[in-house]
């Protein structure tokens, strides 16, 4: 079956831009992949690791993360943090965010008044 | 300088799956593509032509509008309404944006502590 393809697709393409987001708010403490993984799950957002290392990879290639290898531990392991560069883009797509939530929220109300014709439509 | 287009590209991948979001809630009630652009405009989601306009023809054809053009006017319009289809659709996205926006909330609200490293952190 095909027919849920394009929802599943809508579903991924709404939660691509906040997982950039969520991403970069957690790694204000360093973190290696896994832990941001399991944390980013513990808030609800499931993530699987071949979307989340090519970005955090892509994050750090674009200069938002740094890593370095913390070797001291049973296994090596690459710690993230956000950048300075991160933090400022943090603060931009943050506010961008909270634009697109309040721009939303008033059209998603209307939206539910609309399954029931009955209501009393106020516009 | 190409410095801040990673940046746009967050910034447009961020709204991208809400911008199918409002059009759905939006064709609730029927309307022509360029109204749909003016009331995005009004609740402040600026989208242009380019986007918009393939976007209605996608979403048609995945079945989620239907489309009848309207000859009595002036000039003859191609209206836009949510379908059946769409509506189940809209009801899931309406869903999974209420999780995505609950889930970043907290997270969201923890960076902006992350930046005055002499508040008290709870963790």
């Amino acid at each position: 079956m095909t027919q849920n393809e394009p929802i599943e697709n809508m579903i991924q393409e709404l939660r691509r831009g906040s997982v950039v987001l969520a991403v970069l708010a957690l790694l204000q403490d360093e973190q290696y992949g896994y832990s941001v993984l399991k944390l980013l799950a513990d808030h609800g957002l499931e993530v699987d690791q071949g979307t989340l290392y090519p970005l955090l990879r892509r994050l750090e290639s674009q200069g938002l993360l740094e890593s370095r290898w913390q070797l001291e531990e049973s296994r090596p392991r690459r710690y993230y943090a956000i950048s300075p560069e991160g933090r400022r883009v943090l603060d931009i797509l943050r506010d961008e965010w909270a634009k697109i939530v309040a721009v939303l929220e008033p059209l998603l109300a209307t939206s539910s008044e609309g399954t029931m014709p009955s209501d009393a439509r106020h516009e």
